[in-house]
């Protein structure tokens, strides 16, 4: 459910639904990372550039899963979704989303989380 | 350590030092899965096509880091490479790959793997 605000929040331009639920270790991959993300507040730097300027019209959790041991829940999930662009045009995207919880002070927080596109047809060939 | 031994066992064209290190459990994405891949035998299957056709030349993990809480870890890492292609060509490649360790039955296997191109130029403008 957690998720599910985070995931609603930012289909509207906010990031602030994910990092709320980051961990201080957060460490973090996607699309358009250079290196790993180390740390909650540089991913608060990174998402400033975005924030106001994501438009999801919708999308779906495809099959997600958690694999639980003890106090660290792994959730893994494909992720189909309509981002609005600019131009008011929408274009379907597929990812694949890891997302690595540990109860921290009682409380779940995400301490990894890795985010690719699933099989883009431009890296097709490329393993 | 065991990581570098199934990444040069992989480097040789053999996939059986990653699927050693696989919990029955494992669950994974990488940049040519249409979805996620659940279990080790269907992990098996996935690699058989590949087995024999991968050489790389040369590799370097950038920053290895370990996220442990209890019997889980988190490794994550970026990855440069030097694929040798069929006809002989090398080809560098940026990874970022992400995989999660459970401690079962008193030993560390991989419960989850996730990998993906670092911001592949062609997806530069996706997000």
């Amino acid at each position: 459910m957690l998720r599910r605000a985070a995931l609603d929040r930012w289909g509207h331009g906010d990031p602030q639904g994910f990092l709320d639920i980051y961990a201080p270790e957060i460490t973090y991959f996607d699309v358009a990372t250079d290196s790993r993300i180390d740390g909650h507040s540089a991913m608060t730097g990174y998402y400033r550039p975005i924030r106001g300027k994501i438009r999801i019209a919708h999308y779906e959790m495809i099959a997600p899963k958690v694999q639980r041991h003890g106090d660290v829940a792994v959730l893994t999930y494909n992720l189909h979704d309509e981002a609005v662009q600019p131009d008011g045009k929408q274009l379907t995207m597929s990812w694949n989303s890891t997302s690595v919880y540990a109860r921290l002070h009682g409380e779940w927080m995400v301490i990894h989380s890795h985010w690719s596109l699933t099989a883009p047809p431009c890296l097709r060939r490329t393993m």
